[in-house]
């Protein structure tokens, strides 16, 4: 019986680590730079799907082609508070990152502003780019798309991504709102974790490949997710199509190639709505802290809260990563 | 026994009715014209909720304060592309009506345009709000709050309205995409219509004012609506309610007055986004509609065709209104 191994992290640490790993792939010193402090972000909020074990989706992403390694976004603005990013089959984060500081510059001197972005990889954990953005002070949305994976009640076949819809907005006591969840019922990396451990999924998460409910994760894996929510979710699936791929010219899902193999992007969608809240109502930020208290003093979950929690713990013990993993995306 | 009898309007007649019926309970001519233009285009939507029978909750709360008959809503703007509405106690669609061309004007030309609306009567139906502007070439993004009304799972007491989201987005085949969902499990007006009917409610609806689930309309209106889609449909109403009530100064769903009862405004938020496609992808309307060709052929429900078809039909023949229904609203 083998009992598992950590190695202990500072976020530096874990920083230059998952740099180092990114530039054996032949990442530029940007593109890794980027993913890297997504990626060492993302496991510090305990967001494991998305943290180190989302490698295991970028590194072999680098060696095939489906991502370029080292290749620029271009960037253009369309008037004062537009901004669009063609990832040119890249990552997502670095287009973000490159156009951070002008998106909010412009949305706190005009009380709104957008970042348009088209042909990335799968766009992360998006709820990095709203938490950044309400840190600087503004409300963010933020809508993605990706290769179709979610069959819709009544249709046939995958005609979405999991369509995920992140929201922050900045609060007086120091810890933004945020959530970060898929339209689908969970998010693909749930099935694939679990039918790479051998676990089963609850029901309601998938169909097989028949379109029958299953909880069985393999089945689910040539099957398809299902939206949340019945026909409200997959009408929010459908906006957030509209908002990532038709309104950014990125591929919709149902074009978009696998993010998981063959050489090619995905060419994924990304859309991120800025709102300066000063523009709208005075003291948004304590009038917000002040709800907060009263909704969770009545046992309203406050999303975003523990990730906050988690982050402050990695911040002064650093994280631990199971050595297997580690081991197994070195010899990626 | 008897047999429900209908009177049919044209749809012109159908706005003197409402306006000259608004007008006997004191309304301004301005604030009968929004009301009545927008109730009659609910109707011809056939979104009965909203058209004729929502007539029974403005009515009485013009003659008892809770919606100020006559008031002009003070509008201002914040930079080139937010617009602030102050419906002081009135009606929610008057502000909206006031801002309508200038709120155009702005997105098409700056990219992007907000109304943010503070102390409304509740927002009526946010589709026809959402529709208009997708007829006018912007995509829309619309939430409203308003009194509390639903229990989240695990906390205790009723927290957030119904708190809706309405989309939509032009099309080049002329239908343009829209939806306008509560994020509660469904609409309070349908527990209170089938409690008026003695029919029963889905499970999933609602619980009673012990927090046990109940499929008895008349225990729902004692107790709360729920979420649709659990912890991520609740996710979704913290959300609309800090854009709503947060955003626009507007009152929290937990201090906002009843409308159905008392003399004063709830004094509910809306805040519509607004996009322009042109300034971020060429040709997205062909766009969508050559993928909405592709969707409904694998079975997607194509949100906002029925109500467009039922508004073509409602412009040909009219729209018929139980007499029981038109005498019951003459009486208010």
């Amino acid at each position: 019986m083998n009992t598992t191994a950590y190695r202990r992290f500072s976020l530096d640490e874990a920083v230059d680590w998952v740099k180092h790993l990114c530039e054996s792939k032949g990442c530029s010193p940007a593109v890794a730079n980027s993913l890297a402090h997504a990626t060492v972000a993302a496991q510090a909020r305990g967001n494991q799907a998305v943290g180190f074990r989302h490698l295991a989706d970028y590194l072999p992403g680098f060696s095939s082609g489906r991502i370029h390694p080292r290749v620029e976004p271009r960037i253009c603005r369309a008037g004062a508070i537009i901004f669009k990013s063609d990832a040119q089959g890249g990552i997502a984060q670095l287009g973000v990152d490159r156009c951070f500081d002008s998106l909010c510059h412009a949305a706190h001197v005009n009380g709104m502003a957008t970042l348009s972005q088209c042909n990335s990889f799968t766009s992360g954990e998006l709820g990095d780019y709203t938490l950044r953005f309400a840190q600087a002070g503004l409300i963010a949305l933020a809508v993605a798309n990706g290769p179709a994976l979610v069959a819709v009640p009544g249709a046939r076949g995958k005609t979405y991504s999991t369509n995920p819809i992140s929201f922050a907005a900045p609060s007086a006591d120091g810890v933004p709102l945020l959530f970060d969840q898929a339209c689908s019922a969970t998010a693909f990396v749930n099935i694939a974790h679990a039918a790479s451990t051998g676990s089963g999924i609850p029901e309601g998460w998938a169909v097989d490949q028949y379109g029958n409910g299953t909880r069985d994760a393999l089945a689910a894996l040539s099957g398809a997710l299902l939206p949340f929510g019945g026909q409200r979710g997959a009408n929010l699936m459908l906006m957030v199509e509209v908002l990532a791929a038709g309104l950014t010219g990125a591929n919709w899902s149902l074009d978009a190639p696998a993010f998981n193999q063959g050489g090619q992007s995905p060419g994924c969608g990304l859309l991120i709505l800025l709102l300066a809240p000063t523009y709208f109502s005075e003291g948004f930020e304590q009038r917000l802290a002040n709800q907060m208290v009263r909704l969770t003093q009545m046992g309203v979950h406050r999303p975003g809260w523990e990730r906050q929690q988690a982050t402050v713990n990695a911040q002064n013990d650093g994280i631990r990563i199971s050595v297997d993993l580690l081991e197994q995306l070195s010899r990626l």
